[in-house]
């Protein structure tokens, strides 16, 4: 490992230009004025992988945005890693919350601030560097690797299900390495063993058939914003407790050990509240911050919109109003299964006097692995030969829904293996990426298809 | 008046190509991009004014948009109307609803379609035309007259107390006439003798600092959303009724002659409800329709915003939310005491997860006459000589502040003869005009000022 660790010493600057190039291409999934963009951060992708050594590199044609493959494969006998990550980003918006621009990526106090940086461009290229340092320094892997980049994570993925299940025989491997989860906090390496699934939808809904004057109308009909409101409260109580009916009913509790494991974690919920510049925290009840993150279901409401909202005053009654509603699953609850609770309920809470639309958007199972998994346990040796501290094993709010179709689909195990930092802001303006974890996560990378050889 | 008549007969197509261009100018007082098109507007109606016959026609500027004056005093020894309306009109969005250009006058089916149709070019340009035919036809007007149109309606006329303060003489008349309410119904003409006041408010939340992750950090934290919902049921229960305490105390209860009057009045629920392509209606317990439009307060949520709103899904718990909220206050209640009320019962609903910003925009007071003043009744028979029947006499749901000012600074009655429908969208989308009622309510203009002549 030696000539690998001084290759990825020595290169250092040239790894932060080409994470630089990534950055600023404006590859949001979301919008279809970036198509052009995110199909020509597909072919930069491709072009790394090729740099770095892959062959069969090719795009994938989908419905959507493409996906990118290349492969590895020249040391029969040992273990195959299918490295997985996404190319895509979220929106920018609010944009003027930034401070630089979202895609002139721009270092301030070792950290580089870019959509993407830390979701998930960094921690992709992180991976293709590890490989690199192995095969320019050794002219070969000590394991066989393939990776898979898709350009739709941002937007559920929609195309990926289908392509794994159309590439069975391509994708084949022993273990599927994800670099898209936090540690647990700086200087803490951590190894992700559980994620809570998702199910997205958008509520919309209808009054009269063109906003109305509230001098002339108000009082006489009902206002969608109100509606909205009286919807979104019966949903959750005051206490942060969900009240769709049947939605706790397949909800696992911790088992003593981990409840023990996790109140032994570094965890001050005072620096969480001041990062977050919260005024205060407030979650369910009989709960802690890190219980109410990794082990329970929430729902959020991301975003709602009825009305004027420009600057100023109209005095109008609505026709419509709109909410984005999302609720994050634990295991076992079943996305679809509670898709169909949350309508069923929706229905029972509307108003009558205005018309319900419901759309359902994405959604993906929760997991959770053993951490004694071999796997697992190379993961938390490569890290602290990289990190020099033992990493801690943590769970994550968020959903990458990939890892529940890989385990499905292809049988595979996943290795989350993230350097992000809670406060990073993916997802928010000034999103960054920490320069030491994305240098030393390289390392981490390298040591990882090391200690996953065997003998 | 035969002669006055029939001018106005044989101009009726002239008449028409000035409200187009009337209509053309895109006046909206609250659009910062539109400032130009405002004073293109005032210089437009400056125009007119010495057209018809004005004399002292000027543009008087103010912090905002200007105040257009024009007079005509040949008449001395008969009363003198003060002709108040103005030339701004209201945002159009959304846009994409307008099945013509807001800014494209388009006839169909008899009325003419754009922002500022009725609301209240239209009314303005047939009292123009009204007086234009007195002038042109006899030489002279039976009354005196002074005409005061603004810029700043829609914005909640914040220069016009201070002009008419600071210029009481110039002002001087013993009645104002304003045309800026609807007719009951088609064919229904009618003088409105009470309107109801108004407090316009935004109310900004925020939580963390920057948007979040609503996966890494869903249900540790208040929700801006949730918040805002919390308070806007707070504000009003499930049957309509307003929750801040006081808020109802100096509500003025009708007469047994008025419940009488207004139970007489030819309204139909269903076709109003059929008219708005309402789902249902929904209104405070125990109050009519009628009622609840003109003698009880409302409380409407005109605007609600926050998190993300685009096409997709973005998972984000946002960092704010914000709301425009507006109340209609009846006799007697005061703004201010209203805004104070408002502001007090806001800051105990707030969760304490988040921080309130209030913001108070502008408002009214409320308005009742009594039926029986001679100017009243002058309008009443004018009226029923232009449209062939008997007036009705009925109040409005809407605002229009500045008949407290006129009464308040120059201890002026007002009478209100509009001609809108009340399905005419105001303030909304597809903004008409009937043409019948605007050509018929110019003679209706021209017989008021005969029947206000003093022998």
């Amino acid at each position: 490992m030696d000539r690998v660790l001084s290759y990825i010493d020595q290169n250092q600057d040239r790894f932060l230009q080409e994470l630089k190039d990534f950055l600023r291409i404006p590859s949001i999934s979301n919008n279809a004025e970036n198509k052009k963009d995110v199909l020509r951060c597909a072919h930069f992708v491709a072009d790394q992988l090729r740099q770095i050594g892959m062959q069969q590199t090719q795009l994938f044609p989908t419905s959507g945005h493409p996906i990118v493959y290349g492969e590895w494969l020249g040391n029969p006998g040992q273990p195959t890693v299918l490295c997985y990550g996404h190319y895509d980003v979220q929106p920018v918006d609010p944009v003027d919350l930034w401070v630089s621009g979202p895609f002139d990526p721009t270092i301030r106090n070792g950290e580089i601030y870019a959509r993407g940086s830390v979701d998930d461009k960094g921690q992709v290229l992180m991976n293709f560097k590890g490989v690199e340092a192995h095969l320019k320094a050794e002219g070969k892997l000590p394991v066989n690797i393939k990776f898979l980049i898709e350009g739709e994570e941002e937007v559920g993925s929609v195309n990926l299900d289908n392509f794994i299940a159309d590439h069975k025989e391509l994708l084949s491997a022993d273990v599927v390495l994800i670099s898209d989860t936090p540690m647990f906090d700086r200087g803490v390496p951590s190894i992700c063993y559980g994620l809570r699934g998702l199910v997205y939808c958008q509520i919309d809904l209808k009054g009269s058939s063109s906003d109305l004057h509230s001098g002339s109308f108000g009082g006489t009909v009902i206002n969608p914003n109100f509606a909205l409101a009286q919807i979104i409260l019966a949903l959750k109580n005051n206490e942060g407790r969900i009240q769709i009916p049947g939605f706790y009913d397949d909800v696992q509790e911790m088992t003593p050990d981990e409840k023990q494991e996790l109140s032994r974690l570094p965890f001050n919920e005072a620096k969480y509240q001041k990062d977050l510049a919260a005024p205060a925290l407030f979650g369910e009840k009989d709960y802690s911050t890190l219980e109410r993150i990794w082990v329970r279901p929430t729902l959020e409401v991301n975003g709602l919109c009825g009305g004027f909202t420009g600057e100023g005053a109209k005095t109008v009654i609505p026709a419509k109003a709109m909410a984005k509603i999302s609720m994050r699953l634990v295991p076992n609850q079943d996305p679809d299964k509670i898709a169909d609770l949350f309508e069923r309920y929706l229905k029972q809470i509307t108003p009558a006097a205005v018309e319900l639309s419901l759309t359902r958007m994405h959604g993906g199972k929760p997991w959770v692995a053993p951490i004694n998994h071999p796997a697992i346990q190379a993961a938390s040796r490569a890290f602290e030969k990289a990190f020099g501290k033992r990493p801690v094993f943590v769970r994550e709010g968020g959903s990458i829904p990939v890892v529940a179709t890989f385990a499905e689909l292809l049988g595979l195990p996943s290795v989350l293996m993230g350097i992000g930092l809670p406060d990073e802001n993916a997802h928010a303006p000034n999103e960054k990426l920490d320069l030491y974890n994305f240098q030393t996560g390289i390392s981490g990378s390298a040591h990882f298809f090391n200690e996953m050889s065997r003998g």
